[in-house]
This record gives structure tokens, sequence and C-alpha cells, in this order.
């Protein structure tokens, strides 16, 4: 909370004791010979409080309660005095104060879902509507305020009816005509790219996606993102397969069947069960493999790739794009899709002609 | 971390107490009568751990240590230690397990900037590239990895250099034609809107922005955002007026002056000197009322208005466009700023035409 050139301890818990005793909480003390104190102090109720003083000056001052309103105001009420009396006793010599929002744990509505690269964020869900643990993987969707319903696979967040940034560039950013055209979807339960996609008048799209679980949670709940388009699983110019998408490419490329755009929305940790994979990365080449062989010469295959911080992960990604039986060429594109509260990368894939 | 439906605390810190043992931790525990258990554990190194078991069967495990590595490494050998002899413990009855990302406090780079709707949020900060009081406002740049330079305000992230999508939406979202006009811009500092604009072959922009060093920093630091439009003062089509823009306004009331476009990019929270405002609405109100007053008929006013989760805030702001002298209509837009981390609202304002 606070920082002092030379913070005496001792005296600062002194200071403060005041404070807790108001509100009848015990004290305890363990003082250390050269790492500083820590005051503990228990309230009759069941909350305690942590104050934490480091000998460089350092204080950090932690109070845990129950969510009780009566509760939480008495938290906020001591951390305002602590501030209040550490600026008295240490006037001008606080460099820095800052106070966090609380910490809400153990309640029926988590709110943290961390990003990619690991950040705490907390999200402004305020209600559970779909949780089932299907064959496959964990799956949520819970409600935010803000961006709407949002689909969570295995505590990460996927996609939230808010997100039709995300839609839009794993379709190529509205640069493709998709008219009269051939599209193979990987995965993409949540129904919001074969919405998106059966307005521009295709051919054929065909999804094959293994978790019949989210297509009907996301039915359901994620109408915003997929309007009416998985009331059926087959309309006028599209279908949709409930299958492992494995053996469903083989089969394609077993046939030579082929498709004008491949856009891969599978998760980003495999629940595929298929055998060959040993890891994540073998089944991504595995997928991208087989991709090409079910693409035409002049397709187009298009895929999220991660958020723009892990670059090592990219790299990693690019380095598989060079090893594929067929050689291919790649742009990215860098979006911000809202709910991710953080920046993700976007890959277009084709296969290099001959000269290029 | 974990609930199960009868935690016997008593026996979890029993079970617990080897994995704290190994560790070197000295164990003090309190036994509340109808509010289950804390146990305290402090390290020889300074670091230390509370458990704190609730009656109902909620669990919650901190553990506190410095940033070395060492500390972080046995820190997580802590947790996961527990984690697993809970499991072992409790085995099928534990509901929910969640491990929250550390939260790193002290350090000379915070990355921690709360969401205006107050949720707390950890951005990835690396370094602090400016910092400076200014008579106005504590004026800090940081950077982030993935939206490069974050311009914050007295602790308010205010623009990164990610986010073109909020100088494109209080420029009107691409729908106004700037070209042969006379714009001019409330703040806006940070050079983003007043770098468009010149772009787009205004007649004249003018910007008043009270703060000096707010400019100096973002010329220096912000250049993505602003380009070279901050090296001079004064160019072929705008000039930088570096005042509080109050009296600049009632000065160009009283001169019949008009403009074409107001553009109102100030701070939430007023940080102008002038007398008149006893409060952040009385503000708001003044500096409406005289816009309205250097708006030409048919001229446009823009505006930010707040995250839109505040719903409240937005309600009293649309009270304030409905208590003008001037009578106005508006329109709203939500659009998603890459570095806010939450979808923010955007207003367009126009003066009321007879019989509208």
């Amino acid at each position: 909370m606070a920082r002092k050139s030379e913070a005496d301890g001792n005296t600062i818990i002194k200071d403060l004791q005041p404070i807790f005793q108001e509100q009848e909480m015990t004290e305890t003390v363990h003082a250390w010979e050269d790492h500083g104190y820590l005051a503990t102090y228990t309230g009759k109720n069941g909350s305690f409080a942590t104050v934490r003083i480091y000998p460089r000056g350092l204080v950090l001052i932690d109070v845990q309660c129950s969510d009780e309103p009566q509760e939480k105001a008495s938290a906020h009420q001591i951390l305002n005095k602590i501030e209040e009396k550490m600026q008295e006793i240490l006037h001008n010599s606080i460099r820095q104060v800052k106070r966090l929002p609380a910490l809400v744990r153990g309640a029926p509505v988590d709110r943290y879902w961390p990003t990619a690269d690991g950040r705490l964020v907390e999200y402004d869900i305020d209600e559970v509507v779909y949780s089932k643990e299907s064959p496959y993987q964990n799956i949520k969707i819970m409600h935010s305020k803000q961006f709407g319903n949002i689909l969570i696979l295995n505590g990460d967040v996927n996609l939230a009816e808010s997100d039709l940034a995300y839609t839009h560039a794993i379709m190529g950013s509205g640069k493709e005509d998709y008219y009269g055209k051939e599209v193979l979807i990987l995965g993409g339960g949540d129904g919001g790219i074969l919405y998106e996609l059966v307005k521009l008048n295709p051919k054929m799209v065909t999804m094959v996606e293994i978790d019949q679980m989210v297509i009907d949670g996301c039915r359901e709940y994620m109408r915003k993102t997929c309007g009416d388009v998985l009331d059926n699983l087959k309309g006028d110019c599209y279908q949709v397969l409930v299958e492992d998408c494995v053996p469903v490419l083989k089969m394609y490329a077993k046939e030579g069947r082929t498709f004008d755009y491949v856009i891969n929305d599978l998760t980003a940790v495999p629940i595929s069960t298929s055998p060959e994979e040993d890891s994540t990365w073998e089944f991504l080449h595995l997928i991208l493999d087989l991709s090409m062989k079910v693409l035409k010469d002049d397709g187009k295959y298009f895929t999220q790739g991660n958020c723009v911080n892990l670059t090592e992960a990219l790299t990693l990604y690019e380095e598989q794009l060079n090893m594929l039986s067929c050689p291919v060429q790649f742009s990215k594109e860098v979006v911000c899709v809202p709910s991710y509260m953080e920046l993700w990368v976007f890959y277009t894939i084709w296969k290099k002609r001959s000269g290029s």
C-alpha cells in the first residue's frame, strides 16, 4: 500500500493498533530478524487482516471478509483509517499509495478468467447461464453486462456475443467473396462463422463440430452470435456434422473433395480424440496437412493464432507452417476482440504457387 | 481455492502441516467458535501464507513472497502440493479449484489500472517512460507490449498508441467530411485527433489543451498517435493553444466565432481551474453550453461519454443534455477501445432545428 524510505515497522504497528482494536480484532505480531514484520488481526465475525511491513519500506495490507454488506463496509473503513493514519505518521515520505479492488473468491459466479498471456482480469460477469461437463470439455456460458453471453471452454474465453470482430477476422476481414463458394469450417460450434457465411450466399458450407453440447448451449444462449443457424443442422446452403473433424478431413482427402475456403476455428488446446497426435503441435500439424489436402490450389485457409504477446508460441506456429508437406505462404493480422482483453493474431494461409 | 460440503477444518490444517513444515514455516492457528479457522505460516526468508477455512467449505489460500525467482518457485510448489493434498483428502467432494495469477505489489512498474466500472485488470506494462506531476494532474506514459505506450492521467487510462478506434469514434466514425471545415478540439493533448484531422484537409483546426506537460510527453512518447503534429504548435491548417478552454470558449462566444465541429476530448474528471463549476456535472454543463454557443447551427459536437456499464452516469449525462439553454438532440455509439478493457460510449450532439 505505501512506501517510505525507512519504515519503523514496530512504530507503524503500534500506531495502527487502535484502528483494529476499535473493530475488536485480536492482534498477533511476528517479527523477523531481517525481514520486517507481519501483524495478523482476527475479528469476531470471522474477518481478518494482515499487515506486512518489509524493511525497505513497502507495507502491504490485506483485509479478508465475507460478502455481507456490513463486513465489506467495515473492511473499507479499516482501509480508509489505515491510509489516513499512515499519511499522518509518515506524512511526506509516502511515495505511493495504491488500493486494489477486492478479489471476490468462492462466489457462485467466477469473474476471473486470466488472459492467454497469464494476466489477471476481472470480467463483469453476473450470471452463469449454461454449465456442462461434456465428454470433451467443460462448457460454460456466462453473462457479461457489456459483452453479452460469453462462451468459456475449459476455462478459456472463446467468444462473446460482442465479438463479431473475431468472426469477421477469421473470415478474412471482409476481403473475400464467398458467393457460390464451398467452405469448410472446423469446429465453430458457437455458430458465429456459419451464421455470417450463410448471409453471403455461398454454394455450400460444411461445419464439423465435435461437441453437441456446445452447439446446444450456443443455440440457446448465444443467439446474437449464431442467429437461427443452429436451429437446424441442415439448411439450403449448409450442413453441420457433429463429428471429430480428423476422420472427416481424411475422408474428404481420400475422396478428393476440395473447398475454396477452410476456416479452422478449433479450440487452441485440442480436444480431438484422434490417436495420431501426442501434443498440441502435432495436432496442429495434422490439421494443417489435412486441410491443405482438401483446399483448392487457389483456396484460402483462415485460423486464429494466439494473443499477440505470446511471441514464442506464434513463432513456433509459423515454423510449423514452413514444415508442411504442401509448401504454403501466410499473412497475419492483429485484431482487437472485445471480450478477450488482449490483442489477437489471425492467420491467412495459402498454397505456394510454382514460381512464387 | 476449493469447496466441499463439510470441511473439517482442523483435519485439513493437520493434513497440510507437513507441506509448510517442509518449507520450515512456523504455524499459528486461530479457531473461531462459529467461523472456521485461520492458519498463518511464516517462513524464514520473510514469506508467509494464510489458510482460511470457512465452515461452509470454502478454503482460501494466500502465499505472499518477494519476487526472488527462488521464492516465487517455492510459493508455486507450496500451492501445487496443497492442491494435490486437498484433492487427496477431499477427493470427489471438491466442487471447484481456482488459482489466480499472483498480484504484484510494490513493484517499480504498476500493472493494475482498474476499469472505469471498478474491475481489477492487469496490464502488460513493463516500463514507465514518462512520469510527471504537472500543475494540473499526475501524468504517466507507460509501455505496454501489446498496446504500445499508454497515457494515464490521474490514474485513468486515457489513450494508448493502439487506440485509433477512440480517435476514429470521437471524430464521428468516418461519417464526416472535414474538408475545408473549421474545427475546435477541447483538450486532446495526446495529439491523436489533431493528427488524424490534419490529414483530412480542414480549413482550420484549433486545439485548446491546458497542460503543456501532457503535450511534451505525448510529442515524445506517443508518436504512433500524434505523428509529428505536436512538433510545432502551429501548422498550415492548425494551431494549438496551451490554455484553459473555458476562457477561450467564452472569448469565441463573445466574438461570435463559430465552428463546424467541436470535439470535446477533455478528461472525464475536470482539471480546469475555472471558478464557475462546483462539481463535475456543473463543469460538463458549462462546457456544453459554451460549446453550443460556438457551434454553427448545422454543426456537430462529438465527445466521449463513459464506459457502457456505468448506465447511471450515462443517464445523468443525457439528462444534462436536455437541460442546456440551447435545445439539442443526440445519438450514441458503443465502441471497443483496445486498451480500455471495457466498451465505451461516444456521443454526437447537434442543435435541434425548429420543427424537428
